[in-house]
């Protein structure tokens, strides 16, 4: 079935905002086993609007508009909508009764400018929208089905998970119940995640489409199954055994899946044992106590961080004598400021994480830094050494990741030696 | 003149890749004066691209195509353009040397694929791409021409810039040489910014076609005033009081201008003086560190950092005595922690940042956190108290600008305690 996506609004046409939803709307119907075909972008522009709602009914069977469906004058999604379907506007009293008892709640007084949001093309299916003043709708141009959805963004995910994927899925002469699992893994590169996933796809009956995708995101990649089955029940039952394979051909390098992240992995884990944590780090400067110490939960697990560009800065700010900005850096030294600085903050977990930029970083791919990564437990201390090439962002980021992957391999008594795709000798 | 910009490739048209190009393009075309009238997406489809080509060239007079010109078979641009233009593929022979001679310069041969990145539809214009092995073109499809540039995003910047735009500025009939002049500032909301810019526009005559534009990326607002002349210099006297009026009326909240950044402001003035910083931080969790301890020129002048959430720990990590978890957090505390990691790192300037969450916040927007500042240098200290309201990421992006915008009015001499548009009561 072919669908486009439509999004309008002058702040999207001109570059002001950025045009997140797009991304969105696309990756979740790729989610449901759907694919957009088709994307436009106009303004909030009459003739614009009636030629791209006209242009998209020729191309597409459905069609999802975004905004467009705010309470101000050059919101025009609905009065485009009822021309384009040779209909006029009628009031949708439930919304408009929704609306007031929306201002009611938080005591104010619906604008008057707001009763425009219940001005519906006649006959238009009306979607819901819990969370928002700008219901969403469904009409029929020229034979395509149009989904109009609202601009906000949480308005529109929840919309669009609720109201439009199943209607879509409906139509599609698929009526199943989607399931998707994801991984997030650190350390394997897309190629080479696709040829050890090889074969996924077969390892279940064909009527459950499923569908394997990457979505890689510097350091992190990303990785997901998508399938479809009659019932939530089954969906699950089809997607166990692939999950189980996926985390078997995968291994160790899946830090995370579905809605966990490596930050929340990390900070479950040293809570789940009364841990502190402490880290030092210098061109990550900031990078790695900046994920983890803002976080819901850090306030019970993070200790201390401490940043500097100079080692003897840093031995300092770790209560470790003797160390200046010329001695060397090596494993052993942060082996040994990791368990100074978690001795000195009362700390479980010690995270110490030191990068020796080659001169002239930045300038070609041939350059890069060597990471020098300390871990001190109550076990004691485990060093690992990598280098990675690139940009001066490139190196910062992949550093990030390696040291905090490390400390969750640690976490979990997993190898913390397994050598990453991006590692380069 | 109506411009369409048109993104090719299945990443982006199923979301897999963010489609920062098309903002881009959009905005360099805006701030020369020019606007983009239509956006269309499409996938590395044969069918589609045609299609796209056609209907786009019906839309506007000139279409910026990206994507699709590199050397493996699914990039189709050169191929569609030819047919749509209803002429054949040509090898330019010049290109093929160029490329010949950069795999040279890198001791690899070429592969056999690159040849395709040379073979233009017969009488396209050449667009020169000097990083990288896919050349642009133009071409006219039924009336409009079209501009077909690389989706690599720095070598389409390159070309969009040097060979894109002087093409369009030529065929809009205002040939002149446009004059972007840009301000970052912070504490200023888009609405009163222009409130308080009114008028800007017509103090310059009206063929320069002088634009005053905002992009708001909280907590900063960027200003910008687009114009054009007949030659480079007419265009900078036209400029020069505009900008000076900008500056007057903005005052102290234009933190940096064009393309430096509050971030190479404050390293600058700190180089300037030979200054050294320390920063210590709770709830920005090394995000102010972050922003400056990585950057080129930085080695020299961050001394440390000290994050964590449990102001006993912080102050530890300051080597203050005698505060604890339970310490209230005052404006004065946040001074004396400054004093006392300035003294300890033997730095010139120590910024220090306290946070004190409202309980249950992210829950509504009716809570936020009070952000107390205290920074120290050889004058003494200086205290600010701000109260924000929002959620999590809100207040802690907040408070990381207003800090180090305090740290720059202090290094500059400005008042530090100018109320800023975020701030309540």
């Amino acid at each position: 079935m072919r669908i486009e996506i439509l999004c309008t609004g002058d702040e999207i046409l001109t570059g002001k905002t950025i045009n997140t939803n797009y991304g969105h709307i696309a990756q979740r119907l790729l989610d449901v086993g759907l694919e957009p075909h088709w994307g436009t972008v106009v303004g909030d522009d009459r003739g614009a609007l009636l030629t791209a709602f006209r242009q998209a009914a020729q191309r597409a069977r459905a069609v999802i508009v975004n905004g467009g469906l705010g309470p101000t004058v050059d919101d025009l999604s609905q009065e485009i909508a009822a021309e384009a379907a040779g209909v006029t506007l009628v009031l949708h009293e439930p919304w408009l009764a929704r609306m007031e008892s929306f201002y009611a709640a938080r005591s104010r007084p619906m604008p008057p400018n707001n009763r425009k949001q219940a001005m519906l093309p006649e006959g238009a299916e009306f979607l819901d929208n819990p969370i928002g003043t700008a219901c969403g709708f469904a009409v029929t141009i020229d034979g395509a089905r149009f989904f109009f959805t609202p601009g906000v963004p949480r308005e529109m995910r929840r919309m669009l998970d609720e109201q439009v994927i199943p209607r879509l899925l409906a139509m599609g002469g698929a009526p199943g119940v989607p399931r998707l699992k994801r991984f997030h893994s650190f350390g394997i590169g897309e190629s080479r995640a696709d040829e050890l996933l090889k074969g996924i796809e077969a390892m279940a009956p064909p009527e459950a489409g499923v569908k394997l995708g990457f979505q890689a995101h510097y350091p992190q990649l990303e990785t997901k199954i998508a399938l479809r089955a009659r019932d939530a029940e089954t969906a699950e039952r089809i997607m166990a055994p692939l999950a189980e394979e996926v985390r078997r051909r995968l291994g160790n390098f899946i830090m995370a899946e579905d809605n966990a992240t490596l930050e929340t992995v990390v900070i479950d884990a040293l809570r789940a044992r009364g841990g502190r944590l402490a880290v030092a780090e210098t061109f990550t400067a900031g990078g790695i106590a900046g994920r983890i110490a803002h976080l819901p939960g850090a306030e019970a697990v993070f200790r201390r961080g401490v940043v500097a560009r100079d080692t003897g800065q840093l031995a300092d700010g770790c209560r470790l004598m003797g160390v200046s900005a010329d001695t060397p850096l090596t494993p052993a030294l942060a082996a040994e400021l990791a368990a100074t600085l978690r001795a000195d903050c009362a700390a479980t977990h010690a995270l110490v994480v030191l990068i020796d930029l080659d001169p002239g970083l930045g300038e070609d791919r041939s350059k890069g830094g060597a990471i020098l990564i300390g871990i001190a437990d109550d076990a004691g201390t485990v060093a690992r050494e990598a280098r990675l090439l690139g940009g001066r962002d490139w190196v910062r980021l992949g550093a990030q990741e390696l040291a905090l992957d490390c400390l969750r391999r640690r976490l979990l008594g997993l190898p913390t030696d397994e050598r990453v795709d991006f590692e380069r000798r």
